[in-house]
């Protein structure tokens, strides 16, 4: 069919599908600022979809919203020593604050005489602003724990970018806690990996390895930093989310302290945890195909679209409402498509590259025999169903296909966790099914590089749970006491 | 009381009396950064609150949310003369990409490598960026119209601060819409700025004033400004919203055009419009008294607070946790401050800080009456209320306070709006009442600038609707067709 060709297939250029799919969905586009996107109204509306449920969730385990400067002094960078060397070479800096008119010609330059006594980096990740700020706001036990998070926009300066899963700006949030007790903290830092691995598998369907990263990988000035790792379709791991337990480190670069109940100054304890707009690179790369974008029904801006067949009528007008009214009782997002000026085929087309979940089609011949087509995205099956119930039924094929969705992707997973335990085995599973490889590893970050640099695989995590087991480092041979997964990844 | 001198009173200093609110209610603080602020969580939550209200009006209008970067080429500033000239000396600028270890010391210094081709500058506003989108989504009179909205942060450099009524950094949406005709995009601009003054008068429960600026007065760039005007109780005026006709100036400056049905290319007629972060301020200023601040019910977090007398225990704590949950029935949010730590009294005097509409207190005593003590935040009126239908008594309590701050607000207002006919009139209802002064003028900016030179009050604007008069200009004596508003203002 004509429409397979207006996407680059996934056999055919897996990374032009993706791109293809961003752009014809509708979800982002390039700007004219080098490594910046534009995200469109259709992608805005699935990330605000991600970002209400995100943040019903935070609420509920009892964190606030606070909003902290865009713009951050350079020397607080430098306060902590691993976080400065992780971010130095990725800063938008601010150096000046006023232009001119240009006294040779037209247009503007910068003002030489407004230069900023210090310079300022636009935000990369907020720890330093924040914790400046926290020693302001803790003094004593009784203002910990400290649960903030905060809904913001980053940059990182990035030379090779990609739609949604690498720019140089992106729309993020990042929780920072702050708490009396290292015990404290680390459970903070699990039950919020713990938070984004629910909303990645029932929001999102997306199945998740639930993990703590090797020294190498760790988050710049953290202790431990657990991920959420998925999984996409070429076989490559995706960091989702997140979640790191900072020790004191930040509380003794910026000095906050709190007055405990034995009457003494102690050291704060932190974590910081995030997600991004990455996600949308996650759930676009995760379910779909090469008609388009496929959105699981929990995330979908529009669940069900209704497309008169061959155009609207009041006949076809009045079980339309009908259908709308009742769907929409069922709290069911619906719209009804009744342009004139394009053709049933053209529009099945469009929802599909849109991936709207359900697509019923009401044509007259059909409302003879008292039925409207019923088409699914994920399958694409189709199949007549009575007008009498119909909103209930579409009501349990969107959980179907939330379900269908997650269980196609975990079993895609599953198969592709493979153990090995020589240097061939490893690049064998690398190269012809792809996934994660579980492998032993001799724990020093000379070897996972060296792995890195002959396979292009990264270590993802140990995941939590980890069953430990002797055996020996897939390329040194050194004793290793468990497995770790690795992977090719984003 | 102890209690009252915790804040300055209006009396003694109005501006420190608003500092106080702003940070012993916990709603904003000062950052490390000259002029941009924290928002604290309590303040972020009333920001939340407007936000989802603003945004459901936004979307029932027919609005779409998008993003678009945060950085825009200083080149793009350029393409509209009167834009860049309004911006150009408050813009931030970034010039460099990366920063280094310092060769002489320690730290970090800017890599002067890593300088950037074309400078970019942190938005001030995003008509230059959008506009530049606009031209690869626009090509038929089928994409028009074009409505979205963006919810950002926006950077404008200040040297004068104040927390949330001018900062550096300041939150807010602009709705950047483009049409077909003249006729739409100027009845979007006034169909926003209604949007706009609806939601400041039902739920933020200001009485605004629409109107038209001067020339002067204009958002740079646009043919006519539209404008919402409020009046704070020291009698100045402050500017809560904007909506701007554009015209075609940037579809011209960014070449922005359509296939019209004639078959002819048209260049596209634009609106842009916006609320910041500063109607935090409006809220304040507006409705607050010498025991901080007073929130409007519909803008609470926190709608009732709940306080056991002298502390909980199991008859309070039962009747209370009933009553928690009646209200939350009826849509209310109620919080019951059960801490031990602290008393009722310093209970009452912090949560009168924070502006909560209705507090309960919970008494032994009361209880064997079954009666519960209800004080309302506004009047600080207390009455002892049947336990029995205290929910429902509550809910049409918060209702009467909304109206009561509404009501009071507008007949302050309505007192000061003062005609002159003289330039000692002008002068002396300034100076003595404060408030609005309506007064001819003889419409060039010249006598506006003088006018705003001798008595320091600035047009607000010429209301809608305003009746032609024939008179002569205060300043000038030169002839005027109709009155304008004049008013010191923030």
């Amino acid at each position: 069919m004509a429409k397979s060709k207006v996407i680059t297939s996934r056999e055919e250029n897996y990374s032009e599908w993706y791109n293809d799919i961003v752009k014809k969905a509708g979800l982002a586009d390039h700007s004219a600022v080098k490594g910046c996107m534009v995200i469109k109204p259709y992608g805005f509306a699935i990330w605000e979809n991600m970002k209400a449920q995100l943040d019903k969730r935070f609420k509920e385990t009892g964190h606030q919203n606070a909003y902290f400067p865009l713009l951050i002094p350079k020397s607080f960078l430098s306060k902590e020593a691993e976080h400065v060397e992780g971010f130095a070479q990725e800063c938008a800096v601010v150096t000046h604050y006023r232009l001119m008119n240009d006294p040779n010609g037209t247009g503007v330059v910068v003002d030489p005489s407004a230069r900023l006594e210090e310079e300022l980096i636009v935000r990369p990740t907020s720890e330093t602003i924040i914790w400046n700020t926290y020693k302001k706001w803790i003094n004593s036990y009784r203002d910990l724990p400290l649960l903030i998070n905060q809904w913001a926009n980053v940059v990182r300066w990035e030379m090779r970018t990609r739609l949604f899963l690498r720019t140089a700006e992106f729309l993020w949030q990042e929780g920072h806690t702050a708490h009396a007790t290292s015990e404290e903290a680390v459970e903070e830092t699990v039950k919020m990996l713990d938070v984004y691995a629910e909303f990645l598998e029932e929001y999102m369907a997306v199945p998740v390895i639930k993990g703590v990263k090797t020294a190498n990988e760790r988050f710049p000035g953290a202790i431990d930093t657990y991920t959420v790792e998925g999984l996409m379709q070429d076989g490559k791991a995706l960091q989702c989310g997140t979640s790191h337990f900072l020790g004191q480190n930040f509380a003794k670069a910026f000095d906050v302290k709190y007055l405990g109940k034995d009457n003494k100054e102690h050291l704060v304890w932190a974590t910081s945890w995030g997600v991004s707009t990455r996600l949308m690179g996650a759930l676009i790369m995760m379910h779909s195909d090469d008609s388009g974008l496929v959105v699981p029904p929990k995330l979908a801006p529009i669940q069900v679209v209704i497309i008169p067949i061959p155009k609207p009528g009041d006949e076809i007008d009045a079980v339309a409402n009908q259908v709308m009214a009742d769907l929409r009782a069922l709290g069911v997002s619906v719209k009804y498509d009744k342009d004139e000026n394009r053709r049933p085929g053209f529009k099945f087309a469009e929802w599909e590259m849109k991936g709207v979940p359900v697509r019923l089609g009401i044509g007259k011949r059909d409302l003879e025999k008292g039925v409207i087509e019923v088409a699914r995205r994920d399958t694409k099956e189709k199949s007549s169903q009575p007008i009498e119930g119909i909103a209930a039924h579409v009501a349990a094929l969107l959980d179907e296909i939330q379900a269908n969705l997650y269980n196609k992707a975990k079993t895609f997973r599953d198969q592709r966790i493979t153990k090995v335990d020589t240097w061939d085995e490893f690049i064998e599973a690398l190269n012809t099914k792809g996934g994660f490889v579980s492998a032993h590893w001799d724990g020093t970050t000379e070897t996972e590089l060296k792995i890195k640099e002959k396979s292009k695989a990264t270590t993802r995590c140990i995941p939590l749970g980890n069953p430990l087991e002797d055996g020996k480092c897939v390329l040194t041979g050194k004793p290793s006491k468990q497995r770790i997964l690795f992977a090719k990844a984003y």
